[in-house]
């Protein structure tokens, strides 16, 4: 069958053959019809993040899936299911481990864990994959086409449930929310806040020029756009107002410490990025004193759990059509692999020192591969 | 009656003379018994935290008092029952609010409270005070003579609340603490973490050479002192451990970063000082990474609302005996009140040039003013 694997550093994912994989007992054979492309698959194809599986000089890429399943294999699954399969395995040789078997695997330390086609594990952009049924998320045939965003949901949907409990000791009524980020997982988060959670004011924050598409999303949710060129974060509250709740999508780590300011007291402001080291002078003493005088929360989440996979597949149906299609910016067959992945494809000169692939244009918002039409 | 006031920034207290309260429908008269002396007395005193009621030019300090109902006024307190009062009040003029009507005024931002003694509103150290019944917390006689710590240990009540809010999304199990401070708030937390919250490693930080009594104190409850001379925070998981809670009671601003390095996965750092601006390099991009790939928590936490001070009674009789007799180094009567205030009086030089009080030594812990013996 064919796969998408990367060695990582390499720079550029590429098609490759291997074996259709055999499901063991309680675990059933999916097809696999789409995986979407995220920031994390090019960290992988980077060689910045992640690693292949031990005695192995290639990962198979892709951790947003949507498949259907082909062989159940006896177990409760049924052919012809629309599935979606969760990320973390316990790590290679080991059964499982409490985070496992407590089904909060994204809890779990380094170490007690392999994600799949991130870390110590193959993922997903393969014809077929097999896993075990407790890791499979059944979604309705309607939503199927739109499948690879529920595992980018999930992580927001675990973001939000954490930051809810932080702020579960008292009585908590946030109406405002700032998501840092324009990408696919800022627009996303955008849309939970406007149209599934119910916040009445929403804010999304780039750096992006008009017209552009993503703009227009925000604002087509009922969104404000913020241009941090014109509104850097600490100047929200004088310009807009405080927030309720930050969700940092950027991975830009001054934002982390800059949402302290942005908060309204009480406010709680989640981190998912994954920054590099990098020092930088912060006014210590008075973002300390912020967070004391004003109770407010950071805290960060990674990863998510079934639960959470499941939770993003009811927000999926509750997300309005036209931002699913102006989301996804393109789906491409193997054929035009390199299509899918224009940040990878841009970074290689083409023959002749141009800068290759067209499709690195900045209108590109989400890319996944199709293995199999849905 | 005699009280205790303060020009802020004037660096001492001073005994005046006031007239007797009288109390409002719903309000009792309550005779002042004992009253403890914080760092937060202190900021009041050099005028860096809180301010005089509108209109007067002098506090009326104290916020950590035990007293007996002199007159229940027609209210359903008792007469000759031992009471604590809260701290926070409606601001002038106002009957109450969402937060206070919630039971939840410690929740309150900017310009929805006062503080009795701290800001805004005259404090306990006064032979008699007013309070409305609902802000006066009963207490057994028995516990009557440590009532003036209810109000600190009401502190770490609800930061232990909100921290453990933090992880309430998932299974946590923490097992070690480590409590930054060996002031008294910090003795009493490792107290806390120790006898009553249940913890198994509890570690307490501080910068005292032995032999010392709160290094004594440290380790006779079982935990592990250790000299931030020696092992600064962030190398504490390698020396000791990574901790699951870090509570901050220094005010450090650097702590309040440092604690994320301290923490174990999945762990919480609880921050209770305020400090000063103070600009200082960080890296950032490790602090924030750490926070994502480990989902770790940072929460602000001040003051306290009448569920935690019931529940800070009730850990109040928890604590041994000679803890408390250790930790409060000195209850002095207003013939000698300059030695409830070692620090307040060691900074006016005394006539000759001297430091002044010989109570300014290194190994006082906590102190309180006596009005009424109990």
């Amino acid at each position: 069958m064919k796969a998408i694997a990367v060695t990582p550093g390499a720079g550029v994912p590429e098609v490759v053959e291997r074996p259709v994989p055999e499901p063991s007992p309680g675990e059933a054979l999916v097809r696999i019809c789409r995986v979407g492309v995220d920031g994390t698959d090019y960290e992988v194809i980077d060689g910045t993040h992640g690693g292949v599986p031990d005695g192995d000089d290639r990962l198979v890429l892709g951790h947003e899936a949507v498949g259907i399943v082909e062989d159940a294999n006896g177990t409760a699954l049924e052919e012809g299911q629309y599935v979606v399969p969760t990320v973390r395995r316990p790590p290679a040789g080991v059964e499982t481990n409490g985070y496992f078997e407590r089904g909060e695997p994204d809890m779990a330390p380094d170490g007690e864990y392999v994600e799949r086609g991130i870390v110590g594990a193959h993922g997903f952009m393969a014809e077929y994959i097999t896993s075990p049924v407790d890791c499979l998320v059944p979604i309705p045939a309607e939503l199927a086409q739109w499948g690879f965003l529920v595992e980018p949901i999930s992580i927001t949907e675990k973001a939000i449930e954490h930051a809810r409990a932080t702020r579960s000791a008292f009585d908590w009524r946030p109406e405002s929310a700032l998501v840092l980020g324009t990408g696919s997982l800022g627009l996303l988060t955008t849309a939970m806040f406007a149209e599934t959670l119910g916040y009445e004011r929403v804010y999304c924050l780039g750096r992006k020029d008009r017209p552009h598409p993503t703009i227009d999303i925000v604002e087509r949710l009922g969104a404000t756009y913020v241009d941090s060129r014109e509104t850097p974060v600490p100047e929200i509250p004088d310009v807009y107002e405080s927030m309720d709740v930050v969700y940092e999508a950027t991975g830009y780590a001054k934002h982390a410490f800059q949402s302290i300011e942005a908060l309204a007291p009480n406010g709680v402001a989640a981190l998912l990025g994954v920054p590099d080291d990098w020092s930088f002078e912060v006014d210590g003493g008075r973002l300390h004193r912020e967070l004391v005088l004003h109770n407010k929360s950071l805290v960060g989440s990674v990863n998510s759990n079934r639960r959470q996979f499941e939770a993003a597949v009811d927000t999926l149906a509750g997300l309005p059509d036209w931002l699913l299609e102006e989301l996804v910016s393109g789906v491409y067959g193997l054929e035009s692999v390199d299509r899918a992945f224009p940040e990878a494809t841009a970074r290689v000169p083409a023959a002749g020192g141009s800068t290759g692939s067209d499709s690195d244009d900045d209108t590109t918002i989400k890319t996944a591969v199709e293995f199999t039409s849905i």
